[in-house]
């Protein structure tokens, strides 16, 4: 167990927790990571309120975790894409989605594996691939479908 | 950029979620990982509305994140602890921690540092001590403090 020895005022998890402190944020950020980009694919695969997806999108675009560009003149349309601050929650999703396997599985196992591009080595919880033992970050990670059909 | 291989329906991160997506939530975690057991220390930590607590609590304990034992009969007294599920979130505040020191800094610096019992090594973002290279799990952590007015 951890000692005691901080306040909650200056907390950089306290910090973080406002930029991404919220189930729909980080469900976005993680669509973010399969590559989704657009307003209504994100309200489409999250069944979210549209209200609230341009309030978290809008957050995390001031937030600098989401950039947002436009891809499209006329009609003028925008698109989001993590910024590298973005990326860097990398860790944060593997972590999330290795305790979710162990602890909130599925019924048929865990639904998807987070891969080393290079081997095919799924990541473990330290980002280091189990097969090769090479790191893995974000820009050298697949993601495997292994339930059928999730999608 | 991971590929769009699965379905948010059948998603640990989303199920992850579902028992911590919540920033109070994670907090208290974050509390109980220092040594925080009982009501009121959690409430004065937190600054937290005394129902949000009780609320976030009781979820915990529903989640088997948090235990509640009583410690004292007359009059009945109750504290939570973490539960193995529980301390299985390290490396998801690990990681929160680190993105919060990378990207949401304080003025004065990363507020704490999570460090190597053996050896008092700084623990990396892969839950490895920078100095000794070996594994660092909740049970062989202490948390220092960096910042002297943080408390």
């Amino acid at each position: 167990m951890l000692p005691r020895t901080y306040d909650n005022q200056v907390c950089s998890i306290a910090r973080a927790l406002e930029a991404i402190g919220d189930r729909w944020t980080m469900l976005v950020i993680r669509d973010a990571f399969v590559g989704v980009r657009r307003f209504d694919e994100f309200q489409q695969r999250l069944g979210i309120a549209r209200n609230v997806l341009t309030d978290r999108l809008s957050r995390l675009v001031d937030e600098g975790i989401l950039e947002k560009r436009e891809y499209q003149e006329r009609p003028q349309r925008f698109e989001y894409r993590l910024t590298p601050k973005g990326v860097d929650l990398f860790p944060v999703l593997v972590s999330l989605m290795k305790w979710g396997d162990r602890h909130a599985p599925d019924e048929g196992g865990p639904p998807m594996a987070v891969v080393h591009q290079d081997c095919g080595g799924e990541v473990d919880e330290r980002l280091l691939c189990t097969r090769c033992g090479e790191p893995v970050t974000a820009l050298n990670a697949d993601a495997r479908q292994l339930v059928p059909n999730a999608g």
